[in-house]
């Protein structure tokens, strides 16, 4: 099978997975035990979070809250940073910060929408026109998980402090952490990443925030996480995250000049007489947003599996999503009709230019195929 | 190593952990994608759920939703189900419930506590005497983390049901799931589980829910779990608990009666002019209780595990207890001198006769000589 739905989940890192297995087979200890054991487990936590929180921030400046993933990280930035006023978010947030916010909405707060631009990036004029001294949270997320479109989070966030000073910026980073070059600035408060998009396992991520910021723990307990989480901490999957994240910030630049290769290799190879291209050169190479008008994407994504390749429609994330077209898609101004054949491609440094001039063959003769046929 | 603190979390399940593994290796694949792939991914999952329910409960009159552990569940419990009026806890409830409890308070509701009789279950009185018509929940842990003592959560639960047949009544599981012969009846609305207690591994729970009940998420995102729960599903987790769960349970008659074998081995071999034993005879055999009054329960832990015999003092799910005393432990009226003294010994049928005896020998001694120190 050729995998390019990696924004989904990526395949974990099976060194990582090696390195970690001590925390499931000996070094198993509830981490909050008094004893030696217990102890040490702990620190084993300690390195953890200070490892992957190095690779984008000043560890003297941010600290990191291990949460079960990206989407409780959003939630807990969401309900724990919107707070009263209004709070702001993009038309191209994933459903984690969409749905949050819907909820926040709901127990009477208000929530305004930044419009997008045709790439699927926030639209910066649009989103700084919204705040004013009311807004307690703006929410940007950093790389768009459809379109792969890079939000300019820093330059974003200071103009909103500039506006409002006291109004808390906060980053979903869950398809950007450990893919593209970048350090949090000052004015990011908040930031969220995932571990099973680099390597990492399903059920493990972290919310990033300034170390003196003060929010509410959204999950209470026994005061894990300096009481801002509890819960018995996942060990062996944040472990797993540790080492994966440290893989992938060793290659990144490689990585990524790699993966811009393919992303090309594909536009190229797609027959653009088919497919329009969504996703714009500026965007993050991991994922390529393209569309077939005319014939559904979820057609094109059963017919290419049974072909061998693996793509995506749209977010993964979305399992229950009512609507049939992609919001985001949508919101970039995409008619029904070609919102309907979008698919997702995206990559990882483990897929091969064989494998990318492949499925785009395959892409084009599935397409062709029912167009021919449908006409 | 003598390994006697079960109830902190059990040495993971090796051949749960081999038979999960093709989750990490191989059908990594995330579970909301449409391809056949994820999809087969996905009825892993309800398999999973199916099993891991049809254990306790009717799978057509309850149904199961994954969470990140135990304490996110009793979390969705306490801010799904108290919603209005007033809620009811005992004193002897996790910190989970505890903490997400004094939440609500902090929010406006009334919180009431019910009594603990000496042995650290609740005082069925005192409970029912607290709810009236304006009670939404009530939480009662069904085998008290600390003690063991196991309340009788089916008849507490028609009790209060026939005083307001609205009330919704929850109990936290945790260590009374795979341990104790049980099954849900009507009268329970929602039920905490985890993972980790039995063999799985940390970050894997559910909250068991009655299905015509509705309840809020407390996550937001794409809409996993029925809506009720979003994120990436932690599949290799949840079929860990799974495959640990279906062992636990073929075994667990068999188990309880070697580990009540173990209890009274210890209750025997412990210097009763040293020890006093909190928990009653009809505990869970999975905890027992004893304090050594006059020296520090950390202390003992300290020495114990220097001498090869880890234990816990009170919940180790409390890693940042700012008290000195355990709350649960002074409500069953225990001095603060002999609170101060209170371990924790918890068993697994992993344990062997032969380390009981060696543990309370040592025990024994480390308390005896302190003892003779001291005096």
């Amino acid at each position: 099978m050729i995998y390019l739905d990696n924004a989904a989940t990526t395949k974990p890192n099976e060194l990582a997975l090696k390195r970690a297995e001590t925390y499931l087979y000996r070094d198993y200890y509830n981490p909050s035990a008094l004893y030696a054991e217990g102890y040490n487990i702990n620190l084993g936590l300690r390195e953890a979070r200070k490892n992957i929180l190095s690779h984008i921030a000043d560890c003297k400046k941010y600290e990191l809250i291990f949460t079960s993933g990206g989407t409780e990280a959003d939630n807990q930035a969401v309900f724990g940073g919107g707070k009263r006023g209004n709070i702001i978010i993009t038309k191209g947030e994933h459903s984690a910060i969409y749905s949050a916010a819907n909820e926040l909405k709901q127990r009477g707060l208000e929530v305004r929408y930044a419009e997008l631009n045709p790439d699927g990036g926030v639209n910066a004029e649009s989103l700084l026109s919204l705040v004013d001294d009311k807004t307690s949270l703006v929410s940007v997320i950093h790389v768009g998980n459809e379109t792969g479109a890079v939000n300019d989070i820093l330059s974003l966030a200071a103009e909103v402090k500039k506006i409002n000073r006291y109004t808390l910026f906060h980053s979903d980073g869950v398809q950007a952490f450990g893919k593209i070059d970048f350090r949090l600035s000052d004015c990011i408060d908040m930031y969220s990443v995932s571990a099973h998009k680099i390597g990492g396992i399903k059920g493990c991520g972290a919310l990033i925030k300034k170390s003196g910021l003060k929010i509410k723990p959204y999950i209470y307990g026994g005061g894990q996480e300096n009481g801002l989480r509890s819960g018995t901490e996942n060990v062996f999957s944040i472990k797993c995250f540790e080492y994966a994240a440290e893989e992938k910030f060793q290659s990144l630049n490689d990585d990524y000049n790699y993966v811009s290769e393919l992303k090309k290799l594909m536009i190229e190879n797609l027959d653009k007489t088919i497919f329009g291209i969504l996703s714009s050169e500026t965007a993050s190479p991991y994922i390529l947003s393209v569309y077939a008008e005319g014939v559904r994407g979820e057609t094109i994504l059963h017919e290419a599996d049974d072909n061998g390749v693996i793509i995506g429609t749209g977010s993964a994330c979305s399992s229950n999503e009512k609507n049939r077209y992609s919001r985001v898609i949508l919101a970039c101004g995409l008619s029904e009709r070609a919102a309907d054949g979008v698919l997702r491609l995206s990559f990882s440094p483990q897929n091969s230019r064989e494998e990318i001039i492949k499925a785009a063959r395959i892409l084009n003769d599935i397409v062709s195929n029912r167009k021919r046929v449908m006409s």
